[in-house]
């Protein structure tokens, strides 16, 4: 069995780089704090006896040699990177599992046939490069290194410029290897394990997503003196936008999701009529048709308040992650480690996207969520507990070492 | 009359500091630019032969000293800070219409009984440091001065610092002096003069304004995993009182004004539900019965929808700046100014504030209007002619020499 205080130790540990106020943290990608955490976790992999790797995205790769090193490595891990006001299991949890893991082998001496990889995926979130899984998806063939490395924050500022900046430029070649298997251990992000009071979500899919960017035109113009009925405010068709879009994620009910998470007003000044506005649209169901819908209504929704209000559009879907079906055999492993263990259980769909879900299209990949509090994450007080957290790695463990047994 | 080409050539000149790429200004109050504006207003008033004086808010106060320097000077003026994208004649016109009324004095040798001032009033606009007119508020006691200097920018700076910064916090009480009177030459900022082919607005009112701040607190969390139904977006509160805001405004016709200019989303994440939005609003109405309707039904929007989202509201008036009745005498000598000329001429109710509306309370006070292209303000596009720009300032000089006459 893992070791669950030093598990959380560590976790507690790599929480005080970027921590804030109000016990979170703000880690964004390829920041200054990111290159600490990657330094942390490169140092305790070291300790740990592991080689380790960058490739040309920044994904690093910690090795523990197997008896039969030819053989492809299982894999674990998740990211490092968080929310501006993220917590301190999301992605982390994924990644400190996965090096719990490595230690408890250490501990018990226990030598696999396979190697045994964690790796650390480049911005996961998507926050402040989007899309999301970027890194994971280069790795996994879906997106080419030019796409990955040329993605840019709202300053211009590129993800290779940054990699570079930050010293994980690696120079490995970005996936294009054999991986036996993929598993990621995650908080589940939302209210269902608390709810149904289970320990492991044996995670069977997870749900299609589309991101699109909105910007809207108007006409910029004086609060005061220019007459409702002539105004082309920019803000207001996006206000109207940003209802709709909420009333088509109910409409889908009980699965659909829909969120404008970001938007942001240009001149942005109080007694100016807004001239643009830009805004970010997040859909996901776990229903590929039920997606296609949604996107089919706001599009409908986007052009009738644009033509209202005299405005010009530019819709983009920057992003499209279909639905996951999560591979037979890794789900089963965690299945049966989950019963063995004797945790109560149940399976789930991902609400949120993970590395694992690009990498299940080049390995055999499973998933193992645990219980947040209230199920609140992508928040300063994102919480889990030390004895789930461990549970979470336990079944990790034994999922793995089933895998990287010949 | 006045020199045409001259003023519109040391308006073209001004407009440098701060030009965009779009041909407007962004010369936002106590910045560098604003700085460089002010600097460069001195050195011609110099050249012009007025003594200067800078007072404990910043406004500059350019004089040309009369035959009987013991009475109250005659005062014109308005500002030299624009929106983040302004143009090249709010604010700025008024200025040097005064320059030039004391230009043309000089040519012609024209001697007036009263002394003739030249004011640039700090902070006008408002967008960088809330609420509008301040100083031009402190000097007619409207605020104090305390309460001035502490306008802080939303980065937290303040006027006072930002004053001491570019050199331009004067020794000078501010306020508590006779002004004989004071008139100011604007650009309309609305439709109406060039709707009615009219050169001259002889302005007899302004409407009355409401400003606040309004921050919507909900609950952060994971746009994946979240349910619709559970969810507190702020971010989709904010949106539908932004859609009220703005019915209110329509349903107020013709005369109501609403206005959400500035709205900032926190943590502004694609993929996080957003936990705060701060956002202002912009009554205005000629009518203050209608303005303290327009109060009531937005407090009633804004608590049903915060209601409905459980989000916590803080809701905050930091304005009101009621309906304004120029003073008969000053709004006389426009008039009478404008027959003299032959301009064809309307009265009107100015719709944006502008200092004059402050210094009212103090001295007798006038403006005059002239159209602007389209009626576009608050716009890099905003423009004028040459020639309504001397029609305006001659309308001044002839107004203000009479008021100047013993
Ligand atoms: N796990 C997680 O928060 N991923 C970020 C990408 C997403 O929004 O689903
Ligand atoms: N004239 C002008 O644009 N003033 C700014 C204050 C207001 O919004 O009315």
């Amino acid at each position: 069995a893992v070791n669950e205080g030093r598990l959380w130790q560590s976790l507690m540990e790599m929480a005080k780089i970027g921590a804030t106020e109000k016990g979170g943290v703000c880690r964004l990608a390829l920041t200054d704090l990111d290159r600490d955490g990657r330094d942390l976790f490169a140092k305790w992999c070291r300790e740990a006896g592991c080689t380790l790797s960058v490739d040309k995205m920044g994904n690093i790769f910690a090795r523990r040699p197997g008896k039969n090193n030819a053989l492809p490595p299982v894999m674990t891990g998740s990211h490092l990177d968080s929310q501006p006001t993220g917590g301190k299991f999301d992605g982390v949890y994924g990644v400190l599992a996965g090096l719990e893991v490595v230690r408890t082998l250490n501990d018990f001496g226990i030598e696999t046939d396979a190697p045994v990889e964690v790796a650390v995926w480049t911005n996961e979130e998507g926050s402040r490069f989007a899309p999301a899984m970027v890194a994971s998806g280069v790795f996994a063939g879906v997106f080419d290194l030019d796409y990955g490395l040329s993605r840019a924050d709202l300053d211009g500022k590129t993800m290779g410029e940054e990699l570079q900046r930050i010293g994980y430029a690696g120079d490995l070649p970005v996936g294009g290897r054999p991986v036996g298997a993929y598993f990621e251990a995650h908080i589940e992000q939302g209210p269902i394990l608390e709810a149904e009071t289970k320990t492991i979500g044996v995670v069977t899919h997870a749900q299609g997503q589309r991101w699109y960017e909105v910007t809207l035109t108007g006409q910029e113009a004086h609060a005061g003196p220019t007459p409702m009925e002539i105004r082309h405010d920019a803000l207001v068709g996006a206000a109207k936008m940003v209802v709709d879009v909420n009333r088509i994620g109910l409409a889908h009910k009980p699965f659909g999701r829909a969120t404008v998470g970001l938007l942001n007003v240009t001149p942005n000044s109080r007694n100016t009529i807004p001239g643009k506005v830009f805004f970010t649209i997040d859909f996901r169901n776990p229903n590929e048709d039920a997606l296609t819908a949604m996107d089919a209504e706001m599009r409908a929704s986007v052009a009738k308040i644009a033509a209202e209000h005299g405005l010009t559009v530019d819709l983009v879907q920057i992003w499209h992650s279909p639905v996951v079906t999560f591979h037979e055999k890794c789900v089963g492993a965690v299945r049966n480690a989950t019963k063995r263990l004797g945790f109560s259980h149940m399976e789930i769909v991902s609400g949120a996207g993970h590395d694992a879900c690009y990498i299940n299209r080049v390995a055999p990949t499973g998933m193992i969520f645990i219980p947040c509090e209230d199920g609140i994450s992508h928040n300063e007080v994102e919480n889990a507990t030390a004895s789930d957290c461990a549970a979470g790695c336990n079944v990790l463990l034994h999922a793995m070492v089933e895998a990287a047994s010949a």
